[in-house]
């Protein structure tokens, strides 16, 4: 399983490439992705596919995972979000990678062993799990690792 | 200028493509997709990606038409509403294709000439302008010539 957890937003999308490997998870590639405002959203929209399509193909990506959205205060955000994410599901389904969503509060738990756990608390397990990642990280890229870290751990007990 | 007018939707996708020769307006295609409620989301994703992809090339299509969407009472339907018009601003990014976006209020007043008009009324002026068309017609399908109808009247005299 080499799965792809992936943060997906406008101003930035975090994402982490994870591979397990024995008993050991090798960390493939991990970064975040900016879109730049000046550009069209149709452009934006083909940017983010031709990179993470590019990301599945280089290091053959099995499995992609992703956090439930909740909608925040605003509904455009939220619809805005709907596009990154069909071209997830979009690329999911041409490269016939599996696909796993989980609930924030799940991601945390599974991460930390406490669904309420801060985000300092999630850096912190991250941080020892991967001491070799030079910190601090992006938030966007703490919460790609976390997801991809989840996706791994979860998947392996149970089928989607 | 080949315009395809599309009001997209998980349970239908009403479409249009219109072309402008001379003074007249000719209806190159329309009706609507469905997709199974009982095929994965990324697999619905991708049959509306392939069908409208092929759309476009087949009658040379250069623009895209939208409606601008409105938060409805269900959030997840809005979020998945954003996963179809993903896909729509990649399919214009990739072919190159202009992309135009009307308020529903804008459609009607454009159609019928009054803003708040009815979809009875909007259905009678279409029946009008296109009167081969067999009746009655779905109303994804009826939204969706709107809207094509819509991008084409107004770019001309408009740039956007």
């Amino acid at each position: 399983m080499i799965i792809l957890g992936i943060d997906p937003g406008f101003s930035a999308t975090g994402y982490c490439i994870l591979h397990k490997q024995k008993s050991s998870i090798i960390m493939l590639d991990y970064g975040f992705l900016k879109l730049s405002p000046q550009d069209s959203l149709p452009l934006r929209i083909e940017t983010f596919f031709i990179t993470f399509q590019q990301k599945i193909v280089q290091f053959q990506v099995t499995t992609i995972s992703l956090e439930t959205p909740f909608l925040g205060k605003n509904a455009q955000t939220f619809l805005k979000l709907g596009y990154l994410r069909g071209i997830l599901y979009l690329l999911a389904e041409q490269h016939k990678l599996s696909l796993v969503e989980f609930a924030p509060r799940q991601i945390k738990q599974t991460v930390t062993g406490y669904g309420a756990a801060s985000k300092e608390q999630v850096a912190h397990v991250l941080s020892m799990l991967f001491p070799a990642i030079p910190k601090p990280l992006k938030e966007d890229v703490t919460d790609a690792i976390a997801i991809s870290l989840c996706g791994l751990w979860l998947s392996e007990n149970k089928n989607f």
